[in-house]
């Protein structure tokens, strides 16, 4: 790996850790070069639109990760309900692991915050939304689902893993997580 | 009712608009003053604590319009998830009629942003979605439901409520909410 490419990375590192604990406003640039040990021309360089351009760097990376587990519990688990009963439950360990200080890979902070930043970023959380559903109404209509009723199974378990995610971080414990993989069962029935 | 309450409201109405549509960080006393057309003094001789208190008192007072209205709809209605369906479907024609401009009263930002600003905000968001389960779960042993199994169920409706709204602003559109409404009875079976 080059050092080139090692720079760019430890940008977006710093920079994801310090959105997702701080929040879009609150996080300046001179925070991210300062505590990636980075040139400060380099930021600009890598990221010559500056901050907006650098945030949805971050939301897609993230994005990804959450997407690539998503995939590998759905390809990997008898039913679609296991799957997504384990992914969740992968995400109350995480969150556990991390005492609930914000540093889970998740992006409804994004959402909410830089949505009135600007409409390239609220279309690129919407993304986000979208694919995740799509990894999920896929296994969902292999299974013999009709596409419809998938898409809108799919969209139910998005919207509970998220909300049962912010519970979660803001009473610091995995009840919120643990109840919503119960009752997964019951909404894909 | 007198000009002191006029001010007061004035300052928290405003207040609740701006840190609703625009985020915590981003907001500024400055601005809310401005907005609400008050006296530079009044903020800070009703608010004595500054910012802090101010979001506190937004936050409160949000949450209790949420709780009535939910409350209105678990005693109006034939079956607790009929009730919980209205009150969805109510939210998304609300998200609908303000535009998705954020203006709907809910805490969900709330609950992340503030959650790093300090601990007494986290435990108020805490009890926000603590007073919204009660409601429901009250109503589900009403009707014969076991009180742990009603605790649990109540969990999950304010998580997929939650989730929702998130998802339904970030796409401008009340499918995710419509899907969440029609998911209700099958969660509550």
């Amino acid at each position: 790996m080059s050092n080139k490419h090692n720079s760019r990375e430890a940008i977006v590192d710093t920079a994801s850790r310090l959105f997702f604990t701080q929040g879009y406003h609150a996080t300046g640039l001179n925070q991210i070069i300062k505590d990636s040990d980075s040139p400060k021309g380099s930021l600009y360089y890598y990221f010559p639109h500056g901050k907006e351009e650098l945030v949805l760097t971050c939301i897609n990376r993230t994005s990804e990760r959450v997407a690539q587990k998503l995939r590998h519990y759905m390809e990997n688990s008898e039913t679609p309900a296991q799957a997504v009963q384990d992914f969740i439950l992968s995400m109350a360990k995480e969150a556990e692991d991390s005492s609930f200080e914000g540093l889970v890979p998740f992006s409804f902070w994004v959402a909410v915050e830089t949505s009135c930043v600007s409409d390239q970023l609220r279309t690129a959380c919407q993304c986000v939304f979208k694919d995740w559903q799509d990894v999920i109404a896929q296994r969902l209509v292999a299974d013999g689902m009709k596409e419809e009723t998938a898409e809108g199974k799919a969209t139910v378990i998005v919207s509970l893993f998220e909300g049962a995610l912010l519970l979660a971080l803001t009473c610091r414990n995995v009840q919120p997580l643990v109840a919503a993989a119960q009752s997964i069962p019951a909404i894909l029935a």
